[in-house]
């Protein structure tokens, strides 16, 4: 199996570093060199422009949203340098939309893709330790399962069709503002009475809601400290937006989601687009005149 | 210590027998007397009458609510038999204007109070294992300290104005209700790309949200168990109620608790009253028309 | 037909006048004496205390909110003083479940309750220009309609039970409320691209919206007018609290009545509360980086 | 001046009769080609293709939406088609930011463009009385003012740059929507208090709310009558997304907005996406238990 790998940032560099540890051969390119370069002396092989992966049989890409992702892959030729028989694996989060867009002009190349978006950030990635959710045909993700297997600790299947991985990829995303809008709601409130929301959070996150998300999350909020940040404002209210638009195209209407939206906005309006998603939770305190 | 016990429902009855195992001397009474003749074959003295435990130098109330508390402790008369100098702890979740009230009323008697709602449910409680959040004076919640011991595994403390646990306790549901909530909306989102909710949650729970409140409904939204009910849907809409009466003092907008409060009201209007709180998820699945 | 006319605000004060104008006799008291003395001048008996008034057959009242009429209807013995086969017009805005317990009170006495809240400020009171929404018995509200063919320009009947024309009062400042809102949410909308909200609002109240709320309220926010207030926030948001009870005593869900209440609280938290309710749209403005 | 008019829908069809009535040269196309064959009865010269309009000095085009503007203006040779120096009025509800990326397409093209959508059914069109909203250099729509004036009753100018005048039109239809769910919701409230919803909107539009929308709008929901549909539910979907989109790119929140989001989503999961938008109103009474 000869893997090309597009997109190296924080997630994508560590991920190529142990598929070439792990004994494959891999062609790599990115839009800044350094992280390439930086594979190069492990062993990879330049690529000179994102269609110069000819010979591979998987390509893996996880760049930062659906525009990106188009421009490499079709606008700079790497789908149409692929074989016929080929598969691409897409790991980044994009919209539903867009997989099943992608699935299509895959097709037509006589190209099969996989949605395989993943749970966990930079450090989870080194360690290999993500969880991949991925979804396509059976007999594909079998056919990669060792690849998802060099990479992460478990993989999820969701279905045989791609846009079902990007969905719960986004759900999942939904669920984790959802908990950051929560505690910043719940510690505006025990805040106005004089309870320190460090202490309200801590016993919350050693009990009833003692999960990783929560203790991450809980403590960023706790602390005030959202910078420097593990993904940004601006990347939790594009993804509120993915969730909602996956929603719209199927009629389910999504409350919470529409909360979020707009305290993301209320956040953005107030110059904290480059702060930690977690810092949604200063929008309740400043609402409550606290901040 | 001479404790007395008004309220022996489903918590309050195995937390007494608690006390009366560690070695108390408990007087107990109920509405209904079974739980107390029950009590009594362990060793505790039946009060005739809420008013019938002047001896007792803490009370301790779990009642189901407001009304109630009011109607046993002051209507019945068990505030005035306390004798000057006892300690009432109120371990219901009761409003936090109530709580206030209670704590100015005991104090005319000469009277102290506590609020020490808990966490945890009936098999909890059992075991002795709730986790009891207090507030109070300082010097009385060292006093009664022996008794949370043995009551739960943990008791925080939050300050020493009573209000001040009564509202970490609705805070504490409020998070429980927006979990439940926000896991119904994805729900219903992974299910209109076919992805079982159970898949969803199930890979959730073991990852980012491995925490027993997600673990426990996101079971019972998994497989549609929403009855018996270990807490109600009505009564998850009393303790919104409660949250937001609370913020609404302070001036504490609370964007989620506005969806919880609609869709606990949909669900109420569709006879969902009695099922589990849990049930709130069905009202992002009817809405989108899978039900 | 002898009237007690108890609550000389800005609003009772011109209705009792009105009332005194048409040949009526009227008693009167007021908290503050100073209107009642002036109604005297023009006539009007005054009353030692809210007590004083055995000899009417119809008693009218217009007190600030459910505290004020309790304390003064019941509290200081006005419904026990007026005689068995008394009318008693409740003409405030109150709240639903008040207007039930009233009704209550009342017919044990051997009194007839009737609710006739008013739609108009104060100068459509002192022009005898109200809308009049009641509801009550259809025998009584014929005895009556004299009197409200005086202080109103049309009287509107909802039904034989009173809480029917709370509801409907409740009703119609939601839908006040919900203008004022949409108004300040377009507008910030449409000043994020540099055009004039006074542009904006000028143009939709000549056109589609050419109607006297949004004539009103959408002057005030075009001129950021909001003081001295007609009504104030802090009233507002006790408005919007109230028709959200008789809402969820009947589990109706109220999506935008949600969106008020948190707008309110935000304005509150910023120290608004006693301008016009109008200044519900500067939230929306001040949640967009505008202010 | 020589007139192009692309799109003789409801709306396009008379207000191009308008035109050919005050004597203009006017050249039509129309997907479907009814509509063009009737004006060419009237006088007007029929297009074979949307290119076919070399000779046109004016273009106005009053299309379904975004895409099927691209497509006839851009795709089918439209714009390509007029000479430098053209003017394209593009009197469709469109979004923001394809209005500026059609300024600009315009631009590059030496064509000047005017954002002039209108408010007005087609009875309204058909008497030349629209209210035309009005956006771009001001030396141009002095320049087409003569045509504004054949079309509408009033033209409104709300800058130079055509977005403003996209945007105000979709803050005009949000508008429109937040009445319709207000009058929802508050119907649903008294209409569980067994008050009649026609009864109360009768009143509230003699009143308050005497304005059209309202009227017109509050008799439909009065009678339950949304079909046939002057504007669809999935058209009112449409813009309110519209609407959001113009506000997210300003970071705007907007809390109605997510309220009219969600319910219209509602109404499409139950199959109403073809009655007129006014069903929205019928959200409210579903989840109440009303229908």
């Amino acid at each position: 199996m000869h893997i090309a790998f597009l997109g190296l940032g924080g997630m994508g560099q560590p991920m190529a570093s142990n598929l070439l540890n792990a004994g494959y051969e891999v062609t790599v390119w990115n839009r800044s060199p350094e992280p390439a370069l930086k594979l190069a002396e492990q062993g990879a092989t330049l690529a000179a422009s994102p269609a110069d992966i000819a010979s591979a049989t998987v390509l893996i890409t996880i760049l930062a949203d659906d525009v990106a992702t188009e421009q490499v892959v079709l606008g700079q030729g790497a789908l149409t340098a692929l074989a016929r028989g080929a598969i691409w694996i897409n790991m980044a989060t994009v919209s539903v939309a867009f997989t099943e867009e992608m699935e299509r002009r895959a097709h037509e190349k006589g190209v099969s893709y996989i949605a395989a978006p993943v749970l966990g950030r930079v450090d989870v990635a080194a360690a290999g330790n993500l969880n991949i959710l991925t979804a396509g045909d059976a007999a594909l993700l079998d056919n990669v399962q060792e690849i998802f297997d060099v990479l992460g600790q478990k993989t999820w299947r969701f279905g045989d069709r791609p846009a079902q991985a990007a969905t719960v990829k986004l759900a999942a995303n939904f669920m984790i503002a959802s908990a950051i809008e929560a505690m910043g709601e719940a510690s505006a409130l025990v805040e106005a009475y004089d309870v320190g929301k460090g202490d309200f959070l801590g016993m919350l996150t050693s009990t009833l809601f003692a999960a990783p998300a929560y203790k991450n999350y809980g403590a960023m909020i706790a602390e005030d400290r959202y910078s420097p940040a593990g993904f940004t404002m601006k990347l939790g209210l594009k993804d509120v937006r993915l969730a909602q638009q996956a929603a719209e195209s199927k009629n389910v209407p999504m409350g919470i989601a529409g909360v979020l939206r707009d305290n993301y906005l209320d956040a953005l309006a107030h110059g904290d687009e480059k702060l930690d998603w977690a810092a949604l939770a200063t929008v309740s305190a400043r609402r409550s005149g606290q901040q």
